[in-house]
């Protein structure tokens, strides 16, 4: 057995993390060995190595906060899911491993029929952009949003989210690469970011009034965001791509009257009830298993090859999610 | 008859702007003929004059956007207060001017008693510094704000508003030679911003949670209020004296879920119902003439004067109001 454990944080990440072996756990009273058959690196995953997320673990720690897994033991008086069973991993679990033990009345089961990779990744960025789209502005069929890192996992599934609802997406990239991708993921209208780009967006859009703005870049991106908002609209920043603080014009609050405020899941979680976590969950699991959500995968690898899948994850410019998806 | 009048804009606002002489205008139906007693030069003209202001007049025009006089000519069939009453100048009415004509019946009587340098200064900075401390958050007796800029007009307004409420003002203000002037106006804690202000600001209030904070310079100076702030906190900015935009980590919004808005008197005026707008201004006036509110004053010019009236508000460090104050 194989898991990615870090003694340390620090940059590049890839440096701070290793795969180690270890011996089979022995179960205890009501919990059961999963093995695991994916789990994605998120952004929020290496920054937890730099050190630079707003909720770090006890170290040392092993790496990987979502994923999925097959039910393959159960111990002593353990309730819950079948051996055989697809399950999703309990979150902040320790995932970058080739199994896990957890309580097995805690595993939520999963449409065995489903593609595991796709579900590896339904805790984090479904839900992100299902709560962006939802949780900030009331939308209605015919309404626009615009975001930017529009060809990301939580760019993609929003667009998808967006069209499922009938509610318009303005999609801005960085690179003239990324544009075919994001219409093809069903973005209505996919602009390059640079100067003029509130006029580019009234021209694309007939001058639509978006009242809604995500930003996942920070820096000046956010500015060029916020001048393409109708006034009195929400910009909602939930990431910083550019590495940069939000660098925005007062005339953007004061005479526009925009307000700006910040999404983070993990507070979503920590807020919500027990209900409303497995309802949020359910709805996500649905959507991914008849196909209307989906992400791109750029590549796997396994467990032993954890330094190149965070150097991978870590690269800024990439075309799908890297994936650890352990040999067993 | 004299009024300080300008015909294009830029910098130095003090350059564009000159003292012009013009005959006593024929008074037509229903208009009076109002003798200026006093009007401020406030941060919001000295950016009209530069160009920099969201709300820019037709040129040629006349400096002076609020300000008291005195009725002292009914034209023909003229309604509203009789000669000799103190009068509230109409809004955007170029109040730079020894005299003015207004519609009678759009003048707002005023009391005789009052002092009509403090009169003079009622529509803008009381009002705002009214609304921000009532629109974004609701605050009880015994609860915080903090402010910067604490030393200009709004500042002090601000903390002599929130006393009267019995809210307790956390005060940054840039230079130390302006901490007494806070305090002496009423404030309970006044700090000179620089590094560690959030922990200074924490050990000089005993921790206490922070739910609003009112930023008038941008910059990094936002980002400082914003880490004194309590997790949910609102911040409301509303100049930009630093002349920076405001740059401010995602990590308030995403990890502390803050929000920051912007808040512009024009825009509320706008969207006020008339009643609203009078019922303000009644308050406002009530206040002043009560002396609960006033601000320091720490020069007048005559009209003759306005370019070193211009120059003396646009220069930084201040320790009160400038007013033009027309000789007569």
């Amino acid at each position: 057995m194989l898991r990615a454990q870090y003694e340390k944080r620090g940059k590049p990440p890839q440096d701070v993390i290793r795969a180690v072996e270890f011996a089979k756990p022995v179960l205890q009273q009501g919990q059961v060995l999963v093995e695991v058959l994916a789990s994605p690196i998120n952004p929020s995953d290496v920054l937890t190595l730099t050190g630079e997320y707003g909720l770090l673990p006890p170290l040392p720690a092993i790496g990987g906060n979502e994923g999925v897994g097959r039910v393959a033991e159960l111990g002593p008086g353990a309730a819950g899911p079948p051996v055989g069973q697809l399950v999703l991993l309990p979150p902040q679990s320790g995932t970058w491993s080739t199994h896990l033990v957890a309580e097995g009345k805690a595993l939520l089961p999963l449409p065995n029929d489903a593609d595991p990779l796709q579900l590896a990744m339904m805790t984090v960025n479904p839900p992100t952009a299902l709560l962006l789209l939802r949780e900030f502005v009331e939308l209605k069929p015919g309404d626009w949003v615009i975001q930017n890192a529009a060809n990301s996992a939580v760019g993609t599934y929003l667009v998808q989210l967006a069209r499922a609802r009938g509610i318009h997406t303005v999609n801005i990239v960085r690179r003239p690469e990324a544009v075919d991708g994001v219409r093809e993921a069903g973005g209505d209208i996919v602009l390059v970011d640079g100067p003029d780009l509130a006029k580019r967006v009234a021209e694309a859009s007939s001058g639509a009034a978006i009242r809604l703005g995500i930003d996942a870049v920070a820096g000046e991106a956010i500015e060029r965001l916020a001048e393409c908002l109708a006034p009195g609209g929400v910009l909602v920043n939930y990431g910083r791509m550019s590495a940069q603080p939000c660098i925005i014009q007062p005339s953007a609050f004061i005479f526009r009257d925009l307000t700006l405020r910040g999404f983070w899941l993990a507070l979503w979680y920590r807020q919500a009830t027990p209900e409303q976590r497995v309802q949020l969950l359910t709805e996500v699991a649905q959507l991914i298993a008849s196909g209307k959500l989906r992400a791109r995968v750029q590549a796997t690898y396994d467990v032993s090859e954890i330094r190149e899948a965070v150097a991978a994850a870590a690269a800024g410019e990439r075309d799908g999610k890297i994936l650890v998806v352990p040999r067993h």
